[in-house]
């Protein structure tokens, strides 16, 4: 979505946003490393299809439905999930350009709520946020996030409240967001 | 779909079929039972959205994107997961009105691979059947599956092998498919 020069309101953030744009970089990376997992048999994480509202199918063809009209849902859940070494691993991943905080209004309470229920019914559960302008991505704990939010009126999480509270992931060329290794030294030490 | 009467070629069980038909009763029962489970605070499953590909999105007001050209995509993995006692869970629901065996070929090659995938890194996994025809619903456990599925040519589940080798699941008004009970006996007996 594009603002032109004529628009008068803001575009609000919370408005369902071209596919096409937003998260996409950490989103294409996070989809290689979980191939990169799977082809080295490490994990299966699967990112969950786009959830949406089916108003109108045709049939132009025996071979294909033709999807014609249908809108996008809030989602209920976060958008990966998984099992590594026998656990149920389940994050939402977020991507801001803002190098000073991240504002929490960018996941909704639905997951956030999905976040706490899966953590205390013992699956491993985390936010991973990267500051794009920064170039680092962070792995922050499901109790670690929620405790913040529980604790503060702030909005948003500061910069360098993720620095101090959160684990920076490894990047390399091959596994771009490299989670397993951050879980690995956090709940499978030997 | 619906057969025409002018209709010549028999319509194949692979096309992508109208959402609003097959499988509609079993996967009700299922989400009910999951919104109890989730209610009752007993287990946090999802059926995951149905998998599309985006071709056209328009946006004729700020507040809603409307889709106005996608396809249905083959699913690369099963429909339902979660956590359960701090297992990652994992299962695909099909139901058939053949009440004497049940054809492989309603389940994806792609979601048999990823029962076997989830199985060996530690997920509780799992096909629940319905027999529509009898009324019954059984759980087949991963490995069973994949058993029969490495041992026979047959390309499909008879029902008698059905009853001999997968655990009946219980049936309630409020928890139609109580497939957490039949878990229980078998992988979280005190």
């Amino acid at each position: 979505m594009i603002g032109y020069p004529t628009q008068k309101k803001p575009v609000k953030t919370t408005l369902p946003v071209n596919p096409g744009k937003r998260g996409q970089i950490l989103e294409a990376d996070l989809n290689q490393t979980n191939q990169v997992y799977l082809d080295r048999d490490r994990a299966v994480i699967h990112k969950k299809p786009t959830p949406i509202t089916l108003v109108n199918v045709d049939y132009p063809s025996r071979s294909k439905a033709k999807i014609t009209e249908a809108y996008f849902k809030t989602p209920s859940t976060t958008d990966y999930n998984g099992v590594y070494k026998g656990k149920a691993i389940d994050f939402e991943a977020k991507e801001t350009a803002n190098a000073t905080s991240f504002s929490l209004s960018n996941v909704h309470p639905h997951q956030i709520e999905h976040l706490r229920q899966v953590f205390k019914h013992g699956a491993i559960a985390f936010l991973i946020l990267r500051f794009s302008a920064k170039q680092e991505t962070y792995l922050i704990p499901a109790d670690v996030l929620l405790t913040f939010i529980n604790a503060s009126t702030r909005k948003s999480l500061p910069y360098a409240w993720v620095v101090a509270n959160a684990h920076l992931i490894p990047y390399n060329y091959l596994v771009p967001v490299d989670y397993l290794s951050t879980l690995d030294s956090l709940y499978f030490k030997e």
